[in-house]
């Protein structure tokens, strides 16, 4: 299984603190060898760092570590190949371009029998079963609404059936950025938490390290963070039930 | 203007040296400041970089120093913004899939009116007349070629035709990548030069510094760096004809 990390917010905020409990998990604190991925969104933009080699030694994950980028929303993996050999093209996130916005895609799990599902327009790089949904997902979502539909509402419907029928195929663990939202579909392991004022200390479970939020922020400042598992120890996480998709903007879930 | 910079080789080589003299040229011996973009081919897989800020003082401009990725196709442009405010959605090259390969587009240049052509499937997340022109050309290789096409003379015939007449609209300087080939196209400022056994020393114009090919080479490596000005000042560039069209593979021009 891989581990997934994402974050959303109201400012532009730096994601050091959960990455440093994650990157622990690629190779020492976990078995998640494989390479890691990371999507930053920055206005319209979206930058992404891959590398198949294990996180807990990789430089460009140093790197990121020392030079925080700001972001509002976030999609991070790192991978224990199960589907597909190690190497860039199978690192996620995906991305892909859809109503001129970057779709960004993380899977934690397995889907038997995905790569008979025919593509339209969407076709996959690598060999990852994950590549294919994502393409396949896309494309469903560009034939329903060939142009951006109206309602946020409609949009979470089309994902939440769509999720619903992968679902059938396996474990599906996904992390799924819009430009504007970020969604979260559980079937076995995802768990999130939201950080507002008054903010507190916060103590990593994968690593020696304890950060009071209260130094590093403004009480103006929502920030949520979802992982494949709780990245504290002294923090209450919700932990989201099989078949729940729960859609972030902001920083906050919508309801 | 802004500056591009590309290469092929036959195996996997660092860029870093070439890299080093186009980095100048962004802020200090150049006034390209509006930022910097590169791609990295690696197998089927693009690693991207990008950088509103100025690449003289950029940090992720130094870590590629650092830190050098091989690749056997790199794209490279920093940026003097004409069109197109300054952020990372803007900044070159430019990536979409197509036939499940990874297409970058970086373009030196101007095009007028390029915004009224109407696009298909892909569509621009930024604002610059470039990346509206790279979707534009990917539609219509789309359409000629739902599949590609069996041999590469087609795709380059057709490439070269779009390109003359996108050549019509201005300034259209290009390096465009398919994840195996590396096409230039000049209509003003183009030029390239092929390093191959016996190699020799070359020195940047734009940095004081000099290395020895023979020192980092084995006698089998073509390497092919394309760039808008020639980049060392005791080597003999090939300076490219406006309405030329290059294509290399492998570290070499395809007749």
């Amino acid at each position: 299984m891989c581990e997934l990390l994402g974050m959303s917010a109201n400012v532009p905020t730096d994601i050091c603190f959960s990455f440093t409990g994650l990157m622990q998990r690629g190779g020492r604190t976990g078995p998640h060898r494989d390479g890691w991925g990371i999507a930053f969104y920055e206005g319209r933009g979206c930058r992404t760092f891959h590398d198949p080699a294990p996180s807990a030694d990789s430089e460009i994950a140093k790197f990121i570590h020392r030079y925080p980028i700001k972001s509002c929303n976030v999609i991070s993996h790192i991978r224990q190949a199960t589907h597909g050999k190690v190497c860039l093209e199978n690192t996620h996130p995906f991305s892909r371009e859809l109503w001129g916005r970057h779709w960004v895609f993380a899977h934690n799990g397995k889907l038997r029998g995905i790569k008979q599902r025919p593509l339209g327009f969407y076709r996959p790089v690598g060999t990852t079963d994950s590549e294919h949904a994502f393409c396949w997902m896309l494309d469903r979502i560009r034939t329903a609404f060939p142009d951006p539909p109206r309602r946020p509402q409609a949009l979470m419907q089309l994902v939440q059936s769509l999720c619903d029928d992968l679902r059938t195929l396996g474990t599906f663990n996904l992390l799924l950025g819009d430009a504007r939202h970020l969604y979260a579909y559980c079937t076995t392991k995802l768990s999130w938490i939201t950080r507002r004022a008054p903010f507190g200390p916060a103590r990593l479970c994968d690593a020696e390290l304890e950060v009071d939020f209260a130094h590093e922020t403004t009480p103006r400042d929502i920030v949520t963070v979802i992982a494949t598992r709780p990245l504290t120890a002294n923090e209450s996480w919700n932990i989201m039930r099989p078949g729940e998709l729960v859609v972030f903007r902001d920083g906050l879930p919508m309801r």
